[in-house]
């Protein structure tokens, strides 16, 4: 994780602004003769895509990618794959709506990263937040599904367990409800808590945080490279690099704090395939900084969004009190649009323990009892 | 962070297992002509050290430092300074007790890593834990120490805030309180509520859990890099390496998925001495991965130490299942000796976002109202 | 220098394939605030452009160049800058006419990476020689172009100082005159001994290597850093991962080799305006890895070009035994336009060297006899 | 390359300076389950160790290595293999001569890095060099040696080519003769040439360079990475790195430049055991920064020895004008001692290069006319 590259061998360079002719990444270490072409891609990128109901943002934007290198169609095989090159990845911004910016050019829009990059670079963009716009998580999207095809045994799967004060009811968890509702939710009875929590956020011009759970299935036990490049050290960096992100949590995470050591340790026994079996998942598949073959499992704390109407107290940059409402196109709530986002970061995280797993040690693991690596 | 090295241009590295002669640290990147001694590393090793009190691991360990490299006493100068070159600090283990390993060599501890390590590696030095062993993070917290001397200006303090169920009163928060009691808690009423719940579960041969919260005071506005080395990704990652480690949050940190928008916007008003002032600090001093100014705060969550008597299921390498008890010298709750390895790890991080922020920019800060950068 | 990516904190990563749509970089880490367009880029690419000339290919490519991001105009100043986040490059491909590449698709060309390329992805943009063509240095020159900017007291340049075995007189060494004739050569007495030589070259469809040599003035001391990051180690790397580039030399260089110790020993002096003046430069600038203010020298060989009429035993991807001659529009000594190249991997090591060493001292150095440091 | 820092998954941290207590280094990412033993490693400590001969210092140093941690004597298996986590190494200095360094202490000797380590940090351990000691390169060795034990299929060897003006005749070139003197010459007519040389040298109180060629057998296709971590790339920073190094070339190298393209192109049949065959090696085994099967070749320039008796003028730290010459116990040819040293950083790029191609590609090569990747 450096400025604006995450991974180690499988890295992920993006730029882009939210006003800016385009935006991208480009993807560095893919292995070679995985087929991929924008079409993949692009189902992702359309998960997230801006638009798509009322309790996200207005602005519209097709966000259709472009893949401008790294892969190749030759006229001898079935299709297009990467060449093991980088993989180039550009998505133009279409409906950045040119217009006077006014006061947003020179105040500080409280919660917004506005006064944070003007006392550290005494420039900014502030068209649209800049490069700290929500818009930038297209570009971790795209990335996302390189990776999930270097990893194509493992399941990412992410949801929204709570918005505002209102968490699911865990005892109806069911992964397939989260495809039925614009929120990604995975409980069909809160639905309509939450329907009715966002039309009065929207209604008063406010805002709402809420927490995305993913889990990864089929990561084999590993992966991850410790101490410091942990496999939960590097998901909870990447799950906290995306907007609004406040807090990361694995497997129990901080209900693990009120646990006895009983309760916690998740036993072992071994399963009828010949596999270890993990009775309990409080450790979310990550021991001592490598995947155990159980579920990865994380949550991610995401703030409200921080553009509201009411007007808040602020200043602007010649150091003057004012009173500012950030009038736009906003999600109410962030954190929805964040699923695709989350499930991306997850993913890329993931191909990358993968890659340097195999590195180190030739890939595979040891099982108990067997009688070599597999 | 990348295997056992972490930081950009603070770099450390570590190395040493729980069993072996020693462990330590390299230093690399530290700026020259800091004073730096051994007697001053020593000052918070001692504050971790084991064998404190009747709730810490009873293996009696004088973690003492010795500095090998990096440093320069010159007769012209006031005393030993750092020049540049990589400080290599040392810990020999004393008390490592050589004995019989018994089972513990071929069976995996519940919630241990001696499971992952050996589907990893296929080979583990199961002495003490090797090195997934706590002994590791003694050379956080010798690293932590040059840390603190690079970025004097800050002050940063840990306490622990929770442990098990109980958590403190928050409006009786004392920072000077957690010299006072051997638990690091800033709340004179929680500490004979603790004493009592570690106590049962000292008795019960269980453990418990812990919450430990951190703040760095008089970061300046402008540290951090954004995208993917965002401040608060870093201490993320930072954190969650800690061993036990499953929950990192910033700021408000989960309870913001509860807030609304206003109550999640920190204002802004000038203050008196011409800088920034905000009214409230949800954001915890990080606004898009930069520091705005305001304390830096965070909050770590800690899983119940894996040793406990209570016999748990489980395997052994040779698949069969087996039912275990973890004997030997171990404390109940973790993380309270995690307490100055929670502030090394974030001098560390605060100490190569300084220096990262000096490279790009210079240093220093614009500031609303001034002229320029100061 | 990683795969795509070279640099520590100004870092650059490449992307793009001969005759792929287009070519990029994005260039991270640069300061803030400092002016940049693309005409001034382009002034740069323009040196690197093909189709100047007889002796160079006659492919035709604008290589326009479009900054997609990292930039801002700012209304309220008085031109384009810099903004401290990535800036994205793009360089279209015009002229790549497709056709049917016929046997060049299974066939490995002597001397290029064809074979290598096969060996290690099993899949390659056979097209232009894909990845491995020297187009890829247009991307490097674009951020050769930024690096002078930031870098802006030091003047670097290169000449072509061999072609073939027709090394210059240095004695006659004449920097103005390298813009005087087609191939940078800065003795006006060997250029048309070259355009003889090239000229024969051509005629039998032969190719020729070359050698460049580079220098930067007014690096002041201090400059990189030990021991592995010595700024001698980073040029050799980068001069080194140019195409065709099989050797790279600082100052005396392979001729040291035969010295004595007196001769290779720069003696100092202190120079009229107070700064160390050395009497000689066998050192090329650089002594332990870190500048000494004498100007820093470099001189990089290169292989003729690999693409020749010449029928050349080789093999198929079949593993059958074939001879090629290789067609197409190539440049007879690719030595001579590498000379922007080696200018712009001269420019973005030191830009990188720059901010380094500002992050680790502060920046500046200090002097014999000052004091402090400036 | 970073600091004190090299290689991307095969890590070496080197730490110590000259007249410290000791020196050594942490090898990262090393795979699990390799025999390694601290007697394994003095094999090549030995052979760089000084005290050997009338033509190296004189300095006694038993250069006897320990190996901290990263090692597991496990009773179950049939020795002491590597676990996958850090490999400390440490030699402790012995010979280190406490005495007044007098002028030393505040005088730049010509041709070292005394007054560039005074520019850059103010601060200067100058104590036989200190960090920029020839010493450090100790810890390089013992990094090699582990190296060497990941790609154990690959022989490297080195030998010197040319002392002074006089270079060896390759006519002559036998690999078995650098064991049978004391300059790894590789051509017996040569050595009492050098004898002479050398002699000559040392009574004159001069000093003179070499040349150093280094070649790996057993290479397969398929190492390094473009574009800028090619193999060439990597071992030219590798090699440069070294102390008094002023060149690198790899393959035919600087001749190359001198080449027509027919004589450069090494063309290929196919050899009886089914892979391809390079006729000649102009490219030193490397192609597009990608191995090819051949012997991988380079050669390193080595100045003079600094450190010379004859009076040299130079300046001090006061800023004024001294003359000065170097007592002490000095090689009067540093390359000749550097022998092992390249052969370690060669071996330490390979074993990195091998890791990250394991990582990209799973590891092996396609090979022309084959099925599948082997």
């Amino acid at each position: 994780m450096s400025h604006n590259t995450f991974g180690h061998l499988f890295r992920v360079t993006t730029w882009g602004e939210s006003h800016g002719p385009a935006l991208g990444c480009v993807v560095d270490g893919c292995p070679p003769g995985i087929g991929l072409t924008a079409e993949e891609v692009q189902v992702w990128l359309d998960q997230r895509r801006p638009g798509q109901g009322k309790f996200v943002t207005q602005r519209q934007e097709p966000d259709a990618v472009k893949i401008l290198s790294g892969v190749f169609q030759d006229e001898r095989t079935a299709g297009q794959v990467t060449t093991g090159t980088p993989i180039s990845m550009m998505i133009e911004n279409v409906d950045q709506r040119s217009r006077d910016y006014g006061e947003i050019a020179t105040q500080f829009r409280p919660g917004h990263a506005d006064y944070t990059y003007f006392a550290k670079y005494g420039v900014r963009d502030y068209r649209g937040g800049g490069r700290a716009s929500a818009r930038e998580t297209a570009a971790r999207v795209a990335a996302g599904a390189v990776a999930r095809k270097i990893i194509e045994g493992v399941t990412i799967r992410a949801a929204v367990v709570q918005i505002g004060p209102h968490a699911i009811d865990r005892s109806r968890f069911d992964w397939d409800q989260r495809h039925e509702n614009g929120f990604w939710c995975p409980d069909a009875q809160t639905v309509p808590v939450w329907e009715e929590h966002l039309e009065k956020v929207r209604k008063s011009g406010s805002s709402t945080g809420a927490i995305v759970e993913v889990e990864a299935l089929g990561v084999p036990a590993g992966w991850g490279a410790p101490i410091y490049g942990k496999l939960d050290a590097e998901l909870a960096a990447a799950l906290m690099s995306i907007n609004a992100s406040k807090g990361v949590e694995i497997g129990a995470g901080f209900a693990s704090a009120a646990f006895s050591g009983e309760e916690n340790a998740d036993e072992m026994r071994m399963g009828n395939d010949g596999e270890p079996l993990f009775l309990s998942n409080s450790a979310g598949g990550i021991l001592g900084g490598i995947s155990s073959g159980a579920p990865v499992a994380a949550r991610v704390a995401f703030k409200p969004t921080s553009s509201i109407l009411t007007p808040r107290r602020s200043l602007n940059e010649a150091g003057e009190e004012v009173e500012l409402r950030t009038k736009g196109r906003h999600d109410p709530c962030v954190g929805i649009r964040a699923v695709p986002v989350v499930e991306a970061m997850t993913a890329c995280v993931l191909a990358d323990a993968y890659l340097r797993h195999r590195a180190q040690t030739g890939g595979g693991a040891y099982v108990p009892g067997g009688s070599d690596r597999r």
